[in-house]
């Protein structure tokens, strides 16, 4: 039996209506990465029902719809925190899953749970009229696509290239659309390409045509690259203007060739970029709400995770499982 | 015999008094680059009198003390040039040597002469309170590390770090100290610090002492990277605060290693720079009259050039060779 803790009195508990799976899940559960702690909950793209309110509790009530992202809390005291930028915070953030927490000690346990305690600082409020099952994505996949674009101010007079097709590229294809700017949605596959029109891409670019690639050289202001994995750059990079900036989401990882020639001539930017701060996470659900933006997903059942980790990894699924936590009961 | 074009109406003429000698010389001279076309006359750092004005133009008289930089043209029409940014001409910019030009045909020949002609829009005012042997550097090493430091607005309340300590290191240190940067210089080599500290440098960090460099993590704002060559970049990207920015100058090529996690983790940028406009040139040049800031050199006669080629390689040079032009007519 996990413990979990009390609600004091700055924390609400929610009853977890639906979390998302990321990739970065299974990592955790297949201890990839060599930092996991077991027993791990994961989860990190939670939406519910608060059911309690601490007694210091002002932003929320009984029956509003919240959410939780990646992070639960941060030092709040440096500079990061106090501008706003929790994801960066100098001591390190405490992450909603497998991150050391002192009250009730031990680790932090995620959203693949029937309910989640937190300390309302970190809790969003869920615009309601947004059809839930595809809201719960928006915070990680939603927030790590929204923030960048945001940060570089992606506007109507921008072209902007959305590099991947994925759980973060779809997502990235209907910001950069709902914000006004020509979206070209840059992917290796053809058959994709119906697909990002249909979630509101401009054009497609298929990168692995040189000469369609060519063409686009020096075009873009900025690009978002999503792909998950080391790759090559430079082509990427030569799409960019003068002055432009691709950030990196995807690939925590080193990329093994990046041509420093390509950043001189033309004084461009590679740049990253990981989710995004609280504020700025209820700024892109506000922003959802009103552009009635949600995330394509396949809700499954509890008991259909271990199949959901085995297509994740073929990047079998349109484009984010969700698990419907009622399901957790039965299981 | 060279043909020299004849003055045009909006031509000068420049009598040559010194030229820099940069390592791009070398690669040209020993086509390492692979696109040298012979014969080829180097040299893109020039300094020199007027002795002839065409009659359009208004900017320059005969006896004005003029300089010339890496480029005598560019379209004009594109939006870099419109920008001033005619080092990123979309057509490419016309090189000071070995680049095709119309008038006289054949190609462009730099300054290692005791003349050149050249349109007077590419042609700069040098202040005459500098020491003229050090001035001819400025025009290639000095604007390509104060461009970079002036595009990212670096101030007095701003750390800077340097990596590298040569030709274009000693002027980024000169630089970012006259803008009021706290000022790093950052390298390998701990017998280059007494060197940069009599340059500007309040401080010295040593990249090779992990302790050093651990406890210097996420503290600067802007960091000037000069290293010449391939180099991992991980450790300089490392020192930088969230949303710090690195920016290559040095390294035209493949920068085998970038940890996209490092980017990622603190939205920083690595970033690349070359050169700088003509209008930017210009006020790098009126900075240093302001500032009486020139470059460290050692002047060399034209029959020494074959031993500073020797020398440049070995990085045993502080930190510029300058060929007195007037040694030409001897050799």
């Amino acid at each position: 039996m996990i413990e979990r803790r009390e609600p004091s009195s700055s924390d609400v508990l929610i009853e977890i209506d639906y979390c998302g799976v990321c990739h970065t899940d299974l990592h955790f559960v297949n201890n990839d990465w060599g930092i996991t702690e077991y027993p791990v909950v994961p989860g990190h793209e939670i939406v519910g029902r608060i059911t309690e309110v601490g007694t210091d509790v002002s932003r929320f009530q009984v029956g509003d719809l919240a959410a939780i992202g990646c992070m639960v809390n941060s030092c709040g005291d440096c500079q990061s925190c106090l501008d706003g930028n929790e994801q960066y915070c100098l001591k390190g953030f405490t992450a909603t899953y497998n991150s050391p927490i002192e009250d009730p000690g031990g680790l932090t346990f995620g959203g693949y749970s029937q309910r989640i305690v937190a300390d309302q600082s970190f809790v969003l409020k869920m615009p309601e009229n947004l059809e839930i099952t595809g809201t719960a994505p928006l915070l990680c996949a939603g927030i790590t696509t929204y923030s960048p674009l945001q940060h570089w101010s992606v506007n109507a007079g921008m072209k902007v290239g959305v590099v991947g097709l994925g759980g973060l590229g779809h997502m990235g294809v209907k910001f950069a659309h709902a914000m006004g700017a020509h979206t070209v949605m840059i992917t290796t596959t053809p058959d994709k390409g119906k697909d990002a029109k249909s979630l509101g891409a401009d054009e497609i670019l298929i990168s692995t045509d040189a000469s369609a690639m060519s063409k686009e050289a020096g075009e873009f202001d900025f690009i978002l690259n999503t792909i998950p994995v080391d790759h090559k750059v430079d082509p990427y990079l030569d799409l960019l203007k003068v002055d432009g900036t691709m950030c990196v989401v995807g690939a925590i990882e080193p990329l093994n060739q990046v041509n420093a020639a390509q950043l001189m001539f033309g004084r461009k930017k590679l740049a990253g970029s990981l989710i995004g701060g609280i504020q700025q996470t209820q700024e892109m659900l506000n922003f959802c709400g009103e552009h009635n933006i949600i995330s394509d997903v396949e809700v499954i059942r509890m008991d259909q995770i271990q199949d959901a980790f085995e297509r994740l990894v073929k990047s079998d699924v349109k484009y984010r499982f969700v698990i419907d936590m009622k399901t957790l009961a039965t299981v």
